[in-house]
């Protein structure tokens, strides 16, 4: 939690009064049935420690990920993974493209690491290029890297991909890949490294149920990672408890709902379409990206202005590259788009 | 959570085929109706990201406290907060008096601090004296204790813990104080720091929700610590959104329960009578305490052979101090002490 003021985050309905929010990434059609059922259910053994060991879920995401279960470490939500990742690694030079989510710096700065900032061209979409690989030497400990990219929603090309862990391996570097937001892209629009990981890897692939399964108020993450010691000393440096009971239960059961991820996927991927026809007839400069998510470019006071009406969107300014005016929003449903399109009208006065 | 086979804790009811689990000190009670009811009704807004300020939350417990609210954080779970803190200080010197709980030493394991150890004298019944006072000096960064003591159930008195306080204000030590079970003692026996504490003191009191409550399972502990910066640096090196939204609910909902304390408290020391009564009858040697748990003494095998017939009891082997032969029991509901001390009976042949 927070004392004081500085969040610096989207998603804060808490001290903003709005009536809609663009500025979380979370899945719109919400929460399945099945996964709120499991949580309610949950509460009739909460005397009860949760299990340490995670055995069950780890069990499925196993069978969902392919991971053997012994790669598998789960967390009170994938942002306390990059905290317990950065402190077991204790990282020297460590190369962070920018801009990225802040929590990877935030945990850098917490355990007083050095973060060596990669600054992505905006000319370029922000999108990560070979120029990259140059910059993975033998005294880099650690590249941290966003896949795809938050709040751009850039992808980073399979090949590139492939190379940067080839650069890797050469180097002995350890390679952060958050892929949070690869089970809500569009379809073959950005893919796991994990079918090119082999035993020993210095790569630590970290996920969430939180934009898929509308569980961010849960707190479940995991991470994979088949280097065998990093995950023990991550594990060492953590309470046994991290993972609350309703937590665990939600996690099995979303892994459950099959159809879901496919359901909502093609509903958000429609919306996005609409989106982004509304937001080329507004004449905004935007990056589409390719997850639930859009990154408006340079509209000056467009968060004040909306925040007035009631909506909430993303502010990038506090991101290293961006600047006040650069926003973000994400994919909503129908009736909730229709609305941000309207209050962007009148607020551009168009 | 945990990779590998050292948990070292009570509680364990997933690796163990066990009928009745004596081994975690929670309220035999369970879980107020109330918290249920706020856990499941939570899991209809699970798809919004907690609040990271926990304002009700710390509303409420500033009320139940009488601390301001600025001065209260919460944890997912208390043995969070026992990392963050001892990250957020980084002591140097760190006095340590055992047995007691355990997740002291391995925070400050997973950080690199050495602690002192202070052993207990057996002869003494573990319990806390003057002679500490001699071993807080200038060089102590930090005095861990635990009020009342766990496993022994062992309260500080009054007067000695007022000259701890002073000796800390003194030398400058920071003192940690865990009241976890503090609501869980029979009336009058023990008591919290708290009014004799003033503004600037470099004391942590850690509580929780856990044990009075039945909510081992959701997390949620909380600490009060009226110096400031302290909360800030620990707020800093975890991620914003560490308390669920279950646990935020429940914790709420937990503090409108005023009549559950007298109410459950009430029955189990009555049952704490039953049980200590059916000990010396056995000629079981033990430390009474003055919490919901009860230590046996010196009884080789114990463990092994309670838990062959399905009763899980807590061995202490691994606490330092105590031996194999040495271990907890909680009290539990009539039913279920009095199949106890059934297997007990057999057990030792009586």
């Amino acid at each position: 939690m927070i004392i004081g003021n500085d969040y610096g985050h989207g998603g804060d309905v808490y001290k903003n009064r709005i009536r809609i929010d663009f500025s979380a990434n979370v899945n719109p059609y919400g929460t399945p049935e099945a996964v709120k059922k499991a949580i309610a259910e949950s509460s009739e053994r909460v005397d009860i420690y949760p299990d340490p060991y995670c055995t069950e879920l780890r069990k499925k995401l196993s069978e969902h990920t392919g991971a053997p279960e012994d790669n598998i470490v789960c967390g009170n939500g994938a942002a306390e993974l990059i905290f317990q990742f950065t402190e077991a690694l204790k990282p020297g030079k460590t190369l962070l493209p920018v801009p990225s989510f802040s929590e990877y710096e935030s945990a850098l700065k917490a355990y007083g690491r050095e973060a060596v900032l990669y600054p992505l061209a905006r000319e370029n979409g922000f999108a990560l290029t070979e120029d990259i690989l140059g910059h993975i030497t033998e005294d880099t400990d650690l590249v941290m890297l966003c896949n795809p990219n938050n709040p751009t929603g850039q992808p980073i090309e399979p090949k590139l991909l492939f190379k940067i862990l080839s650069k890797c391996r050469e180097t002995g570097t350890w390679l952060f890949l958050d892929e949070c937001f690869i089970s809500l892209c569009e379809e073959g629009k950005c893919s796991s490294l994990l079918p090119q990981l082999r035993k020993g890897d210095r790569v630590f692939l970290l996920n969430a149920f939180t934009k898929l399964y509308g569980m961010a108020g849960v707190r479940l993450g995991y991470g994979i990672c088949l280097e065998d010691e990093m995950l023990k000393k991550m594990c060492s440096s953590v309470q046994p408890w991290n993972v609350s009971t309703p937590a665990q239960a939600a996690g099995c059961a979303a892994l459950s709902c099959r159809e879901w991820t496919e359901e909502t996927r093609n509903m958000i991927f429609e919306e996005k379409k609409y989106l982004l026809s509304e937001l080329d007839a507004l004449g905004v400069k935007h990056i589409a990206g390719v997850s639930n998510f859009i990154m408006l470019l340079g509209v000056p006071g467009l968060y004040g202005k909306m925040l007035e009406k009631g909506v909430l969107i993303r502010s990038c300014a506090n991101y290293h590259g961006l600047e006040e005016g650069d926003c973000r929003i994400a994919v909503k449903t129908h009736e909730e788009n229709e609305e941000l399109i309207k209050v962007l009208r009148e607020v551009l006065g168009k």
